[in-house]
């Protein structure tokens, strides 16, 4: 029978995220049949269906396309809040929990099922996830039912990274080449499974960390597969110094030249790239992914979203690594887009609601591959779906006239624990604020056990960085 | 019997907040008896304790003292995300809205209970809610149990006010008179009720929006009281172009001029202050108080808290209104003052989340002259005391050594639906994430149908404004 529904959302308010703006509909319906969408319409429309499970939305929950974090490395989400206010996040902070973490392969794995449902639980239904070791952490998301396009990390940085400030990296073929290897297991393996919902993408980790020839033979591996290649790119003030010091050029004209300018790249950070470099770089058709709390966090900077906004139409927003934003919640990651770019710019009206949730939604899905399957509510697309409480103080009143207030205070107000209910490929994951598929107790407890053991192991490396400020914190008690 | 409790909570993480850092006592135990906190140590130093009820909060639930909200107008709610991502917030935005819900007095009150629901949802156990009738509002939170230190507005601004933009504002002594009169009223009615759990100020809205009569007046009145000034001050180029224009100086010179410049003041926003006054003001001893969020969002400009540590102990954090900041939760302001800092100075280092958690308790009840009766976890304060679940996905895992984890994570990642717990002068007013004195759903409901009705009234008043951009966002499908 043709209009019979799995589900069918009545009397949403439905922000559809179709044409230009956000495409809301009043007293909306959604119908949803297998992994996708079938219906989408007034809720007096959809009278001549029946569903298997109807869903009053009481004209106070609104009905949206499931966020999308456009790139996150869920293996960190174990050592969350573990280096925060130091000018040197990295030599000052993360590195004796990361090296103690990366040795833990099931600490890895039990903090990115915590880090992925904290996510799952906010609203994020899609996820980029760029992290090692891939082939295990893919798993956390076939277990969950995310939507996930994954990255093995590649680089050639030997394991042990002697390198001192301001010198060249080494490089370790065999050691590039292994990850590699890894990266293509990953695609063979899993780049279409779980009914299409875990794609694979290739993941050079910087320009600088690998050799030009390993980058050439990582883009005809990703051109041979027709897939994406997701990359830090123009991330930091030592990623240019390494590529004038190794090739004499920046980031944005060296990649020109490896011909990795194109619609296949999925360019992640450019905090350092110019307005020059970020127009040329749209101009070619690239993805780009802004992680405004977390470069906030650790280099207070504001990526400059707003002036990204002006060249490209397919931007997409990142949570990044649970060490330095903390949390990986898009609502977050909305809010703080708009917000800093109001301060940076000195303009509140340079970022308004409705383009940052489009970040998060339609456009990000094009930014990273996935335009056709995700990041609306659209017929035939797939049901990424998910309904906001707004009867939560937080969010209320409604207002639709003369000045609707649901899409600013979506993204100025709602802090993501308003997410009711998450929809993926059809199913339902997140169901009366709970999570579905896994104990979310034992989750967080495996996950606390497996932290203990890492901030053990990570006493010994901790106590040998010679001048952390985190020392000193810890003693005057502000820790 | 001496060593018998109402209240012990054993196992806990506690931040007391005493000393000059975070003050934390890993598993501890916090004793309330009546109306206060009659006992701090280590869970076995509780040990001789019972208590009529006993929480274990298992070494993953922090208690922490409630959070301060130094400057909130909850009688705005009710016209949340009304008045977003403009330039002219007041005259393209929150005007009309603004006008038809002070025609409607049942309307403010109902938005103030939710707007301080939500609030203390989030862990504001303290509020100093600058509003108008506050006779009335004051009744809130009597209802919620909520410790307040309440200001009815004053100024001089007729009810109509025809000021072109740009020329001085005409003053009517009448309705001057009559808001003081009511400020007094408010104060031998209130001052002190409840408990002492309810206190009242004086509040001159703005040295621009009266005349320096009334200005002198409000102080004897203060003075005589023995109770303190919340005043908007330096709040915007408007409020300094009309200083000059009438007194020929500054606000701040002219506040030392008549005698303002003293303990008794506090002092909010502060946006144009320059560096030299802000120093000036906090060497009198006057608290300060910034509305990160707040101003973020409507100006776009970051309020240098950074600067303002360094000449005072006296500060505090507001989250203003509602169709400014969205949302009025301190938790959010923590994190924004935090982050908008390090972006604003470019460096990471300058605001660590332990100097923003004492700005919203310990230095907030300094600023708003309750330092002996709240804002840390001590021996002979008031119970006032939240407790928040660190077992949630965004908060865990919790790490002690070598580098804690804790204080980072609350202020970084909570989003204030981690408060399980909420306590105000000893009686427990959120229990199990829920409110104990009124029915949620309700309070809402009743906001809702209020809403609606305001947004009816301001149809009239919008299509009066020629150039808003709102209209065309309207048409455009972005609201």
């Amino acid at each position: 029978m043709e209009n019979k529904l799995d589900i069918l959302f009545l009397h949403a308010i439905v922000i559809t995220m179709r044409g230009n703006g956000v495409g809301i509909i009043e007293d909306g319906a959604v119908g949803v049949k297998g992994t996708r969408i079938t219906f989408v319409g007034s809720s007096e429309e959809a009278s001549g269906y029946v569903a298997e499970r109807l869903i009053d939305a009481a004209n106070h929950k609104v009905i949206m396309p499931g966020l999308i974090d456009a790139h996150i490395h869920s293996g960190d989400g174990l050592i969350r809040g573990t280096a925060q206010d130091l000018n040197h996040w990295m030599q000052h902070g993360i590195w004796p929990f990361e090296q103690a973490l990366r040795q833990d392969e099931d600490a890895v794995i039990k903090g990115s099922l915590m880090n992925i449902m904290e996510a799952l639980k906010a609203g994020t239904t899609t996820f980029c996830d760029f992290d090692t070791p891939m082939t295990k952490i893919v798993e956390n998301h076939v277990k969950l039912g995310t939507r996930a396009r994954v990255t093995e990390l590649i680089s050639e940085l030997p394991k042990e990274n002697k390198t001192a400030i301001g010198e060249l990296y080494e490089f370790d073929p065999a050691e590039g080449n292994a990850k590699f290897e890894r990266c293509k297991k990953l695609f063979d393996r899993w780049h279409g499974q779980e009914n299409g919902r875990i794609t694979c993408m290739f993941g050079p980790q910087g320009a600088d960390m690998l050799s030009k020839e390993l980058l050439l033979e990582i883009k005809s591996a990703a051109d041979h597969r027709k897939t994406g290649i997701h990359m830090h790119v123009s991330q930091g003030d030592r990623e240019i110094d390494q590529m004038i010091k190794r090739y004499g050029m920046r980031t944005i004209p060296f990649l020109e030249e490896v011909g990795y300018l194109d619609e296949q790249l999925m360019a992640v950070h450019l905090t350092e790239a110019t307005e020059e470099e970020t127009r040329f770089l749209a101009g070619r058709g690239a993805g780009m992914v802004l992680c405004s709390g977390s470069i906030a966090i650790i280099d207070g900077i504001v990526p400059p979203a707003a002036a990204f906004l002006e060249v490209s139409g397919r931007l997409a927003l990142g949570s990044d690594q649970a060490p330095g934003n903390n949390c990986n919640n898009m609502f977050n990651e909305m809010k703080f887009t708009a917000i800093l770019n109001k301060c940076k710019f000195g303009n509140p009206s340079i970022f308004p609601a409705w383009k940052v949730l489009r970040m998060a939604t339609i456009e990000a899905a094009r930014a990273i591959g996935l335009g056709e399957e995700t990041g609306s509510i659209e017929v035939g697309k797939k049901a990424d779906i998910i309904m906001v409480d707004f009867t939560q103080p937080c969010l209320a009143p409604i207002i639709h006239y003369p000045v609707r207030n649901i899409v600013p205070n979506l993204v100025y107000s709602a802090k993501g624990s308003e997410v009711e209910m998450v929809l993926v490929d059809g199913k339902v994951l997140i169901d009366g604020f709970k999570v579905v598929s896994v104990d979310e107790g034992k989750v967080v407890r495996d996950a606390q056990e497996a932290a203990f053991r890492v901030a053990k192991a990570a006493e010994g490396p901790f106590s040998r960085i010679p001048d952390t400020p985190l020392r000193e914190m810890m003693e005057n008690g502000e820790l």
